[in-house]
């Protein structure tokens, strides 16, 4: 299914031209139009899905398959020291456009990206709650 | 193959004990014992790869079919505003431990979690030039 006036739509599809590095039957790789670093990658799905939690375990499977093989080009290739895999739903997570994407973002010394969080603690008693709680709503 | 004195390694194939959130015969998921947020997983292969450059396309699949599980399952579980799925490669991207591992990360309204990077520019030229270099690398 394809989405009326979602942009990425357009884009991985062709309704807007744009150079593919990378394309199939599911996916439309192309470059990052305001990328982080050199070389910034983004992963489109063909088919609409707002985020992770409607993909199909069988596109979610091709993106991940397709993007362990940029990241391998692109490390031989630009020689990157380091490179961050990233996948964003939900606004507060940093999706900007809500049509399922990944990141691919080669990292280099002294680049500007920060990842960045205050490691907390888990007792016990939290995994076995979150555990049963999680696992409850395996599909 | 396994790797000897890796952590992941023994966490994932129960050399050392720990209760798994989701387990098979290519993964294992627990919660990270130093977690950005509540609910923050990691997914271990079984297999040591030291990143994504080296893991092998069909084991790249089944971890990225196995994070749309988790990540569904944990956004009706926690209800949580939005998530992070993330997977770094090498120190400088943030890889503290050798072995191919995604973070599933829950974020919340107020936490304290960033993800930053300044958005730079992308010429058409460079566009072609980087095109160019990446697919003469595809395997």
């Amino acid at each position: 299914m394809r989405k009326d006036d979602c942009i990425f739509c357009k884009l991985a599809n062709g309704d807007i031209p744009t150079n593919a590095l990378y394309e199939d039957d599911i996916v439309k790789a192309i470059f990052d139009l305001s990328p982080a670093t050199k070389g910034h990658i983004i992963i489109l799905t063909k088919e609409h899905f707002d985020n992770l939690y409607s993909i199909d375990e069988e596109t979610a499977a091709h993106v991940f398959k397709v993007a362990a093989k940029l990241a391998k080009a692109t490390k031989a290739a630009l020689k990157c020291n380091g490179m961050n895999i990233l996948q964003n739903n939900e606004e507060i997570a940093g999706q900007t456009v809500f049509h399922f994407h990944m990141h691919i973002i080669p990292r280099y010394v002294g680049d500007n990206v920060k990842f960045e969080w205050h490691p907390g603690k888990i007792s016990e008693e939290e995994i076995k709650d979150l555990t049963k709680k999680i696992q409850s709503s395996f599909e």
